[in-house]
C-alpha cells in the first residue's frame, strides 16, 4: 500500500495512526527516547502513514475551562526530522498555518520530499485569533512552491450538524488543492454519515470526484478524557456517554464503541462508493490508553479490502 | 405469544401492526369491506396485536401546511366493534383522550374485555387545544374503572433530543399506570437510543423495572410521504433523506432502512436488557406502500427470540 498513490487515485482503504509531538519543554534526550519508543510501537502496526498533529492553544475556541492544561508542544516538523528520522512510513505533518510566518511555511514546503511527507493545513481555531498566515494564503504557497506535496484538509461533522455547510467547505478546499480530508474524532456516526452523504451529492452536482475521507477514532479511558473530548468539540451522543459512565471498564467500552462506529462507517462508505481511510489517535498520554489505541489500530487494520 | 402477558411480565419480543380507521365519511358497506380486507391482510402476518390509531386534527401542532389534507376518521373503538369484530388478535385502541367527554371515556373503559383490548392514551397535540378530558384525568378514570386494562403511553425520541426529559415523562406515565410505550415512527436511531438509555438509567435510579418500548417503523414510498413524516414531527436524518431522494426506488430504500434501523435497535435493547416490541404502520394509504408495510412486518417478525 502506497499512501500517496491511494490518495491520488482516490482509492482509500488505508490506515493511519496519529501522535502529538512531545511538550516543548522536553529535553533533547527525552524527546529522542520518546521518538524511539514511538517508532518501536508503530513497527508492530498495520498502518500506512503517521499523522503528526500540530497543537495550537485553542483556549479562545472554547470559553469553558480546558480539562487538561494546555502545554505547548514541539513543532511536528522538527520532531519528525530530529526524533523520528528512522520512520519507515510516510508522515502527514499537520500545519496550524496561523502559527507560522509565510517565509517559514514556504521554506518548509519547499524542503519536503513528496514521497515521504504529506501535509494537512489547519486554519485558526477562532476568528478572533491573530494569524501569521491565513488558510487561503497557505494554499497559495503550497500550490506555488510544492504542488506535488499531497495536501489534506480537516473535516468536522459536528460543524455540519450545526450549519449544514461543511460539505461545501470540503469542496472548496478540494478546489484549492486538498486531495483528502481527516475528521476530528468521531463518536457521532450519524453526523459523520450526514457529512459523507452531503459531500457525495455535492461533488456529483459539481462534477467532482470524491476524495478519501479519513475518519478518526480514539478510545476513552476515563470520564476526564470524555470531558476533554467534549471540550475539543467532539459530540458524544447521550447513549454512548451513558455507556461509558456506567461501564465496568470505560476503556473497553470505548474500544468496542469505536470498532462498532468504524465498521458502520466503513459499510456506509463502501455502499455509497466514497473512498475512505481510518485514523487512530490517543487523546490521553496515559500508557493504558495508548496501548488500547494500538490495539484499536490493529483491530481496524483487519477491516480493509486491499 | 400472549401480548398481554408479554407486557405484564415485561418480556417484550412482540410485533404489532398499526392501521388508521377509515374516514368518517366512509359509508357502512365500504367500511365493512375495508375491515374485511384488513383482516385478510393481517391473517398472513406473524403479529401479536393490532394497533388502531385515533387521529386528531393536529393542525394546531404544526403551523406548516399539512402535506396531506386532514380528514376526520372513524372512532377506532367503533371501527373495531363494527368492522373488525372477527379480529383474532388483541387490539390496542388509541384514545386521543381530549376528544372525548369523561363519561364517554369511562363507559368505553368499563366495557372492554382486558384479554382482547389494550389501550394507549394520547394527550392533546398542543397546549392551546381545548380538551374534553386531560391525560391525568384519563389515567384516573382508567385506574378507577378498568385497572386490569393494559395501558400504554406514547414515547417521542425527537422530544427527548430537544429537551432531554422524555425519559422522565415515560417514568411518570409508568407511575400513572402505563405498562408499555409506543414510539412515533423512528428514522433517527440515535435519538431512539438516547431515549432508551436515559430511560433505563432513570428507572434504575428510581428503583423501577423497565417496561416494553415498542418502536414503530414505516416505509416511505415517495417524497410526499417523506414530507408528511417531517410534518408529523419525525426526524429523518439528512443522510437517510439523501438516500431516499436519490434512490432508484424510494420505497425499497426505505424498507431496507427500516430493517437496518430495527435490527440496530433490537441489538441495542437486547444488550442493555430493555424489553422491546416492534410496530409497523403504513403512513400512506397507497396500495404499494401498504403492501411494502406488510412485507416489512413479515421481515421484522423473523427477528424475535421467542
Amino acid at each position: 500500500m502506497n499512501l500517496r498513490r491511494a490518495i491520488a487515485e482516490r482509492a482509500g482503504e488505508f490506515l493511519l495512526f496519529a501522535v502529538t509531538p512531545p511538550r516543548l519543554s522536553t529535553g533533547a534526550d527525552e524527546a529522542a527516547e520518546i521518538g524511539r519508543v514511538t517508532l518501536e510501537r508503530l513497527r508492530q502496526l498495520p498502518i500506512d502513514g503517521l499523522i503528526l498533529y500540530d497543537i495550537d492553544d485553542e483556549s479562545d475556541r472554547n470559553p469553558e475551562e480546558r480539562p487538561f492544561p494546555f502545554l505547548p508542544t514541539m513543532d511536528p516538523a522538527v520532531y519528525l526530522d530530529r526524533d523520528l528520522a528512522d520512520l519507515e512510513l510516510p508522515a502527514i505533518v499537520y500545519r496550524a498555518v496561523g502559527k507560522y510566518p509565510e517565509d517559514h511555511l514556504r521554506s518548509w514546503l519547499a524542503g519536503q520530499d513528496p514521497s515521504r511527507t504529506l501535509t494537512v493545513f489547519v486554519g485558526a481555531a477562532s476568528r478572533n485569533k491573530p494569524v501569521l498566515t491565513t488558510l487561503p494564503r497557505a494554499y497559495e504557497l503550497r500550490n506555488g512552491t510544492a504542488p506535488d506535496l499531497s495536501l489534506g484538509g480537516v473535516a468536522i461533522p459536528e460543524r455540519h450538524a450545526e450549519n449544514g455547510e461543511e460539505h461545501l467547505r470540503l469542496i472548496s478546499k478540494q478546489r484549492a488543492g486538498c486531495s483528502f480530508f481527516v475528521t476530528q474524532i468521531v463518536y457521532d456516526v450519524n453526523a459523520a454519515k450526514d457529512l459523507v452523504s452531503d459531500y457525495l451529492h455535492g461533488c456529483a452536482e459539481q462534477g467532482l470526484e470524491t476524495v478519501p475521507l479519513v475518519f478518526t477514532f480514539s478510545v476513552c479511558g476515563s470520564l476526564k478524557t470524555l470531558e476533554f473530548l467534549r471540550w475539543l468539540g467532539v459530540n458524544v451522543p447521550r447513549w454512548i456517554e451513558n455507556e461509558l459512565r456506567h461501564a465496568d471498564d470505560t476503556l473497553d467500552a470505548s474500544y468496542e464503541q469505536a470498532v462498532a462506529n468504524a465498521t458502520d462507517l466503513i459499510a456506509f462508505c463502501r455502499r455509497l462508493g466514497v473512498p475512505f481511510g481510518l485514523n487512530v489517535e490517543s487523546v490521553s498520554n496515559r500508557k493504558i490508553e495508548i496501548d488500547a489505541s494500538v490495539r484499536l489500530a490493529e483491530r481496524l487494520g483487519s477491516e480493509f479490502h486491499r
